[in-house]
């Protein structure tokens, strides 16, 4: 291969997919600030209000809130290998690619794993997961995922936290696309380790992933009976670098530059209030339903448990989905999500998350998923998406 | 704690520490450029031309040659858990902190560790190192540090990889500190395993790891009985990821502009020339050494093995070095290392690393270190430094 030796020229892209989404021009701006030491006293006051930050975002006073220093996969790992020791049993419900990845951490993590299988495009039921959990008395965790981004799901995290509790278990729950889109209530729940990242609705670029460990979390880690597989994820560590006061022990060293854009982006989140946030997304949601609906397009999760940030869209029949994807980023620089596993080919997943989360951005997407539709022949209806959007933003 | 509701401005510093190293502006400002998608057909150009530059970097044709999306210590465990399986031996060479962290990594395994030890401040010793071949020779693998970081000593990599092969063992080399800055030849060498750092002479933020894999490696990777302990750093999976040509299978969302960062460097590495970095790193460090001796100090590490870009030096008898660095800081904005373990109190560590080796900084730190010691009485030569240094550039 020939080496081209020129900068980096991205295309300006409205990122409206499953993640990354648009990064505001402030959290642009912080990243690009001089690097300082990760040691140095300042550095150590970012990483103070980045936790600050953190607890206001989660609704938490947990101690141990931190970014994980790597993208949310490593968030999810991170939870699970600190809890789980070889001959645990975990219970985990699967209704996504995500929960899929939680078995694969369970299983590496050498402890046995207890599957609770949904239909792709449903919540978990809780009666099953209680059904598990009295199949499976030894079981001393539960998994779930709060925003299946696979199928834009939301799964009632409140209900299956208590249960956990109730059958003396721990709660890992992903948040990764719930966190700043819709609530994310970790002390109201009761929940025990949550995991987010922080190119979803908080429009920080994708590579830190925010967790979050209750006290009895933090209980678990201590009374361990062997070390954490992973030298780098080890939290008994990793809590000496972000802990309190001035005096952090050296671990690794911290991604600077990305945790001043977390930190910016966790701001104007803050800015904003989470409440504020939160109705943003779902009035724009609404939006762009009302939208895909008066064009006759339909959503794969029923309204009670659609997520307003990730709504997956049925693919009308007789249409090629990759062709409209590659022709909307083509023409239009928009990028939308295709469906994975069961769901590809079958739905899209039109993202409106954090910065993207705009109704310039609604309006955008839905006029060029119109013209794109028309183009290609599918049987919708024309020149009422926009205005019916624009009558109910 | 009471959130300040201010962006972060961080202090401009001189980084002369163990790394980071002064972040060039070209690599700031192509952090700051517009995130696109992990899966954009650019940005898959961007991971092509990324891995490119690493090959030309590491001075290596291996296809396996990637950006682990995290830090050095996550790119060192993605080196020893996918290498090693349980029940394996792997012989360890100790000769300060970075060695120490291969051995929680060869343990966290699962796998057996010999260690051979060296006192700190002196290179790997080949002759122990094959004693413990002769004595293992289940042994599969040797892990070495080529230039660590904690006392600023280069071990002879090529040596030690040629005992590796000529024992049957592969080799993992930890080049944090040393690409860029003074010769890693991974093909030369035979080396199997290597990782570094972004933020080392490399010059870019902290956050991801470079690594590279000979054919040998991949070869034990794809005969694995057991799947790699770790999903998210399993290279069969990553590999996937970073695959030649345009499929790519998702594995994890990719730190996009953390990689327009590395890209930018590495194309400066690229521009000035490897054998033009290396000497430049030379040549800055006689300079410095020039002007520290001149003032009567001295170095850790023999001559023989002294690391250009890492220079461990000596710190006068009852001088408070902790307020020398604080001062340092403070007055200046120079950003200088401490001692780690037995050598805390005892050594400071001035890097010379990438963006942060000219000829300024050079002049800058020997002045300000000369007039900080002056204040405190250390018994030094005065006047001299800086003559010195210009003398020798």
């Amino acid at each position: 291969m020939t080496i081209s030796l020129k900068s980096f020229d991205p295309p300006k892209r409205v990122l409206m997919g499953p993640g990354p989404s648009d990064v505001h021009p402030r959290v642009l701006s912080a990243l690009a600030r001089p690097t300082v030491g990760h040691l140095d006293p300042t550095f150590i006051g970012l990483m103070d209000e980045v936790k600050a930050l953190l607890q206001l975002a989660f609704m938490t006073s947990n101690d141990l809130t931190l970014a994980v220093s790597g993208p949310g996969s490593a968030g999810m790992e991170t939870c699970f290998v600190n809890l789980l020791e070889p001959g645990d049993t975990a219970i985990v419900a699967v209704n996504g690619v995500f929960g899929k990845r939680m078995k694969e951490n369970v299983e590496r993590s050498g402890a046995g794993c207890v599957l609770v299988e949904e239909e792709w495009g449903k919540p978990v039921d809780p009666d099953k997961v209680e059904s598990a959990f009295k199949a499976h008395p030894e079981a001393r965790l539960l998994a779930f995922v709060h925003a299946e981004t696979s199928t834009g799901v939301e799964s009632d995290a409140k209900s299956l936290c208590a249960l956990a509790r109730q059958y003396d278990a721990l709660s890992i729950v992903d948040a990764v696309t719930s966190l700043g889109g819709i609530p994310v209530k970790v002390d109201d729940w009761r929940a025990d380790a949550v995991y987010s990242g922080s190119q979803k609705c908080l429009s920080c670029m994708p590579g830190l992933s925010p967790v979050t460990f209750s006290p009895d979390a933090v209980e678990r880690i201590r009374s361990r009976n062997r070390k954490v597989q992973s030298w780098f994820m080890d939290l008994s560590l990793v809590m000496g670098y972000w802990g309190a006061g001035a005096k952090r022990a050296y671990h690794h060293t911290a991604p600077i530059n990305a945790l001043y854009g977390l930190h910016e982006s966790l701001l104007m989140l803050a800015e904003e209030g989470l409440e504020a946030s939160w109705a943003r997304h779902k009035r724009l949601h609404l939006a762009l339903r009302a939208g895909l609906e008066a064009m006759g397009l339909s959503f794969l999760a029923a309204e009670s448990c659609r997520l307003p940030q990730l709504n997956a869209v049925m693919v009308p029949e007789g249409i090629d989905e990759a062709k409209v994807r590659a022709r909307m980023l083509e023409r239009f620089g928009i990028e939308l999500g295709a469906g994975l596993g069961p769901l590809a080919g079958k739905i899209w997943r039109i993202g409106l998350m954090g910065a993207s989360c705009t109704a310039n951005n609604v309006l955008l997407c839905l006029g060029a998923l119109e013209a794109e539709l028309t183009a290609l022949q599918a049987p919708i209806r024309t020149g009422v998406a926009v205005p019916a959007a624009m009558a109910a933003l």
